[in-house]
């Protein structure tokens, strides 16, 4: 058995048996273990970016990692963005990086670079594999350091020796470290502050997004009169009639400090203290309102979950949860907007399904118009770095192959990773991608409007255009195997997304949405 | 004039006057900052690979560097493999990554990352502007550092506050280091070497790969009986009829096992002493024949044009170089394979055109279709980071708007920034893109036989096929605004490939050509 034949095999044991893949030269002894081990699903991705989204998606809903296959150090920067969204979601994945053979190291041939540089920013987990021996080893160790909860991005270094030679040994599975209880004490001292009356934010994260959470802190709400919020990029968030609807914290520091307006406290259960997503000239940073206070329930290590339970007992021993109710909204008519095309999903969304989330301008209305849609769950953009939608709805496609998967895609965003399509039709995944073409970078027609940039003109607002030339998703998709279709009415639209998850496998509708704002 | 402004000033001052752009919130001031400053051109693409990679391709025509504006940590992320590709061909690149604002940084806002782990890993030039005072001096260092001998990448981090703030002072351009001059003793012992008689190689690259430096190699190999070589990969390459025809030393080991054989001294100058690309198990990963000594007239920084021409003419006074004759192949007939394709370029290339060769396994028999055509440049993929060819082109575009650009490229390869066309058509450059459509991972198939995996079947063989589903490059090209043809003759591609280079524009063309191998 060689080093790549105990690899794979490790992995399987530990219950990774997906694998993105970009391979390239110094992988292929890893390709050819695949066949060797049947239970190890590859999966091919045109460009790294994809299998790196793909695997952070995938986790997101199979709550355990895949594995990724990249091709030394460029293959790594190439997913670098979206394993930062994956280590912004505490995802854990398990990266397989291929490097030159150890030997071949001193010679700075063409594709030698400092892996471990790059790998080490993303505050995870990083080892090289020194020998076949080892390898197998290490892979469970590496499965462990990416379940540590709450989950962190973790990468191997294999060197093209190391899985070539015989000498692997498969090792047995390691457990990661679980969520570490949260003290009585902890939860008392909370208990007191929701005792005071006074007006108090509970912010919720993590794991704290899924039903039991939710349900503890729709309790907690309830009772003590304290406003529950969910962190503003959720890795998961469970949505839907027949669970409580929490507002999200929104993304503008401006909707943040209306939200917390005259809060006194703000607990934090699961995440971390708010503060803006990028720095404004003359604003704050900190979102807590000047005077509140910070108070800790809960760090992304803890089990939120138990201490939210623990909490709601407390406070809270007789309150049900306040439930959404079945509602969708009207199916529109009309010329599309980005008010009326959240309305169409809202009204069409099939049960069960899952939503990834990377319309951003265009989404801002969508939470309202799915609140009382049939449960799902809705996957978003944790990281800020844009490129993640298309590849997280793929590999959430993989891990839930009876689920619906609904992909809402910015076009400023989808460019950067469009070739998820074909991965999606390769595999036959049953994702309806909606293209929001606005035709435009329209966020950051906003921001710079909001950063208060001074001199701005047609050369700054060029830069911001997608229309010169017009982007033709429709005719992308179909030249990456997906059938596609253009919507420009409300009924369009609500047409062409009925058909589309009516069928099994891929489709996209290009929704020509102008500007929000 | 707040920091962005004086940094744009100073840049365009220096010399800088394109920025490849892709930017995000926080360089919003920076965009706003080009509207001040009319003589920089701001250059959108949709993805950092494409603009790290036109960057490249930028300099490598302009011989002078391009700046880039990339959006924090997985921008840089994004941009890092065709950044590689740019160290590896030692071309001066000014990156500028925005970041969050100096005061913000301590609140790890989601795209928080370390800017400076990933940038380091290029081994160029890293510097973090503290204050708007200091950026103009900064991006002057930036610009030095980058023309620094022989190129390099440097990058310059700006935070949000840094550019936004008043306070900017212009830079007056600073030189960067010359070549080093190669001392006297060292070509007299070069020459010594030459005077034995015994095989020897000339092993030339960087600078050398142009006109001057051939001319001299050219002189050296015909008075001394040496055998000359270019470097695998160089940077670009002047070549064509009334040049020295000097073959490109091989990518496979046992191509430059069979090219010095028998050969007792290898001569090194401008580049390094060759190694596989990559290692295989059992084969030797330095290529200097056994027992072969390695004699360095010059390396990366020192003057290796000028050291040429020192030993020419030391050894060769009156010696005249050998230039290739006009001679074109003749216009193939019948289905496109591997080997006539290449042909039709041979025949039809335009004079005075720029070749981007990311042809890999489809292109092995290019050199020789057009070692006589009318003289051209050859930019290369330097550093093996596929995806590169594209981008690259467009910025020879850019930096050539009178030259037709022939970009060719893989299947395989095109997908990962495929939508540097879009840029092509928004900028109306003059680049006629062929793709050399095989439906497969060619290279990496034989790779796999190469490498002796054992073991591989089915699954290993998928994950190396594209015909599931066949991308359909002309729909993607017509998506991304470039008006795009397939040919599946070698007539259609002649017509095809005439008429993109007779119209202005960028035109793509879909070769359906067989794998080679």
């Amino acid at each position: 058995m060689n080093g790549a034949q105990s690899l794979i095999r490790t992995l399987v044991d530990a219950g990774v048996d997906v694998c993105f893949s970009n391979p390239g030269t110094s992988e292929m002894h890893f390709v050819a273990a695949l066949d060797t081990v049947p239970e190890m699903r590859g999966v091919l991705g045109l460009a790294e970016g994809v299998v790196t989204g793909a695997a952070d998606g995938y986790a997101r809903i199979a709550g355990k990692p895949a594995a990724t296959l990249l091709h030394l150090g460029p293959g790594l920067g190439n997913g670098l963005a979206n394993l930062h969204n994956a280590r912004r979601a505490n995802t854990p994945v398990v990266n397989v990086i291929g490097d030159h053979a150890t030997y071949h190291k001193r010679y700075d041939a063409p594709l030698e670079s400092d892996i471990e540089a790059v790998a080490g920013s993303l505050e995870g987990w990083v080892r090289r594999s020194e020998s076949s021996a080892d390898v197998g080893a290490d892979a469970a160790a590496a499965v462990a350091a990416a379940m540590d909860a709450p989950g962190r991005v973790a990468t191997l270094i294999l060197p093209a020796d190391v899985s070539w030679s015989d000498g692997g040994v498969v090792c047995a599975p390691v457990p990661g470290r679980t969520p570490k209880p949260v003290a009585d004490t902890t939860v008392k001292a909370i208990a007191e502050v929701l005792g005071t009356g006074e007006p108090t934010a509970l912010l919720i994260g993590g794991a704290a997004c899924r039903e039991a959470g939710l349900r503890a802190a729709s309790r907690i709400a309830t009772a003590t009169g304290a406003t529950p919020f969910i962190e503003t990029f959720p890795r998961k968030l469970e949505r839907g009639a027949g669970l409580p609807a929490i507002d999200r914290l929104g993304y503008l520091a401006e909707q943040v400090a209306y939200q917390l307006d005259g809060v006194r406290h703000v607990i934090i259960a699961g995440t971390k203290s708010p503060v803006s997503f990028f720095a404004y000239p003359g604003k704050e940073s900190d979102l807590v309102p000047e005077g509140a206070g910070v108070h800790t329930l809960a760090e992304g290590a803890d089990d939120v979950v138990a201490a939210l339970s623990q909490l709601a007992d407390l406070v809270a021993p007789d309150t049900e949860p306040v439930l959404a109710e079945p509602r969708r909204p009207e199916l529109p008519s009309g010329e599309l907007t980005a008010q009326n095309w959240v309305d169409v999903i809202g009204a069409l969304l099939p049960e069960n399904a899952i939503i990834s989330d990377e319309a951003n301008t265009s989404g801002l209305l969508l939470p309202a118009a799915t609140a009382g849609a049939p449960r799902h769950d809705v996957l978003t953009l944790t990281g800020g770095a844009i490129g993640q939608g298309i590849p997280a709805a793929t590999g959430a496609a993989i891990a839930a192959p009876d689920r619906p998967v609904i992909s809402l895609e910015s076009d400023g965003s989808a460019l950067y990773t469009i070739s998820a399509l074909w991965t999606q039709a390769r595999e036959n995944l049953d994702v309806t991608t909606v293209i929001l073409n606005n035709r435009a970078y329209a966020i950051l027609r906003m921001e710079l409007q909001r950063v208060g940039a001074e001199g701005s003109g047609p050369k700054a607002n060029s830069l911001l255009d997608l229309s010169t030339p017009d982007l033709n998703f429709v005719s992308i998709a179909e030249g990456l195997g997906v059938p596609a279709t253009r919507a420009t009415t409300a009924e369009e639209l609500a047409e062409q997304f009925a058909a589309a998850i009516a069928e099994p496998g891929p489709h996209l509708i290009e929704a020509m949405v102008p500007p929000l704002l």
